[in-house]
């Protein structure tokens, strides 16, 4: 009940972060569950996947953590739960969905991780960095904690799409281009990047050391 | 000397959270031990075991670090080392005994975190969020450290107990039940939640995913 | 152009600084590079390796992180970088330039460290602690992070030095010795310990637990 009324008063930008929320909060749960972990354990790590790298640029910028300040993360997780409990035998042919709205997920995360240390008047670095902690670090707690590489390493272009998408928001930043227009243009261009990267398996050179 | 003192100027909650802070400084510290850690990694691992949850609560509330206000917990480790140094061929046999400080230990935890979190006027979700976290977080970063999968995700009912202590808190302060009968009472009821869990291994089932 | 610049304006201290962050992040993509980690993953695991003390110890100070005033924290992992990339063939004779750099730059980030803490006015095991935890957790972090056991729990005396320099400076600070001097005993101190320990294969003893 008070979950719809929770979504009755927000915004598009609120919808579309919901929508990135339960696909990261999903990808966590799964991942838990093929570790055979138990149900409380899989909420954990679903939560930790979709809330951790906001919490961690939280920290950084020192301003009030934001989900201690809503409760929908958490109903959002536990929602993303539930789409895992009823629908596990389908959601293995929803595949190629949920990288979708890991896609999308990544890319708003990026925009407002941007403008999270924008608003606080960071200069562009600190504003690139933030946002790409904010894509990507609930993905590496989730691998340290399931004891794996953090997948991030590995993927590609996953942490370089969050960069070049802080790249263009500082550009067009500087350009004085519309805000609205920069954020869109923002998510869908690190929505690009991931879906080709993904597509014609795009990666960056390995540096050879020792060998 | 200065030890005594110290137990000397404190109360019985401060007494249980000595007790709490040395079982889980030396679970962490034997288990460093049987990964072959060197004595100053016991120690750290030991520390960072009792006292990590309480680290990250008080990041996340963005209040001061609460083991940088007093030493205590700091020889609480040095002497949890000690015991561990001291007594390590009879603390096989002590299991027992450690499982009840371990529990203990959480169950104050569990107390400490919430009233943190309620101090600062936050709502219900949240201190029952940094009770769970004071709980167990201390633990999973040992986990972590010596490379393991956090055993929260695979022992009985220890976060849920948590969890379920942190409600019980919350349906207890909101029908105005005096306080140290709350705080008796979570603490209670999370060992006896974890002890009967233990006993008849309780679990909450288990996701299955893609098989 | 503007990394002269940067290092233009920048004092002694400054210049050793970014020796150990350069010698720092250079373990960190070397580090990675064995691990087949692409480009970018090598730098993140590189700029994390240099930075991360420092922001765990500004995070538990509640101050500003440091690499979010100063850009030149981000150049020095690049510059690394572009080191490990063009030389990658040498580094594996320049070893012990590297454990030089490490050495040097472990002894000054546990004089930053307490120093931070000091000037915050927080009691000695405090400042000891910062001390210790600038000059190990990088280091910590990147261990976690490529999915190993963190090597300061079994190298030779690396965190031990950390803290007996933080005594060191805890004792001539007391005996009001000239701050510049503090600094300097303390990064020699480390440098010395760590080197001997090495060359010594001097090590703590192994708590043996249940066997």
């Amino acid at each position: 009940m008070f979950l719809f009324d929770d979504l009755a008063k927000i915004q598009l930008v609120d919808v579309i972060e919901f929508l990135g929320t339960i696909a990261f909060a999903i990808s966590g749960i799964r991942l838990a569950s093929a570790k055979r972990f138990d149900w409380f354990g899989a909420i954990v790590i679903g939560f930790v996947t979709a809330t951790g790298g906001g919490t961690l640029r939280d920290l950084l910028l020192d301003v009030p953590i934001f989900w201690t300040q809503a409760s929908r993360y958490i109903w959002c997780t536990l929602f993303a739960f539930l789409i895992v409990l009823c629908f596990r035998k389908f959601l293995v042919h929803l595949n190629n969905t949920i990288f979708w709205f890991d896609c999308i997920g990544l890319g708003l995360f990026v925009v407002v991780g941007y403008e999270k240390a924008l608003a606080l008047d960071y200069p562009v670095w600190v504003c690139v960095s933030m946002a790409t902690i904010t894509g990507i670090v609930g993905g590496m707690i989730r691998d340290i904690l399931i004891n794996e590489v953090p997948i991030i390493f590995t993927q590609e272009l996953y942490a370089v799409a969050c960069i070049l998408g802080g790249i263009l928001f500082s550009i067009l930043h500087y350009l004085n281009v519309d805000l609205a227009v920069i954020e869109i243009s923002t998510a869908v261009f690190v929505v690009v990047i991931r879906v080709l990267a993904t597509k014609y398996r795009l990666k960056l050179p390995i540096l050879k050391g020792e060998d």
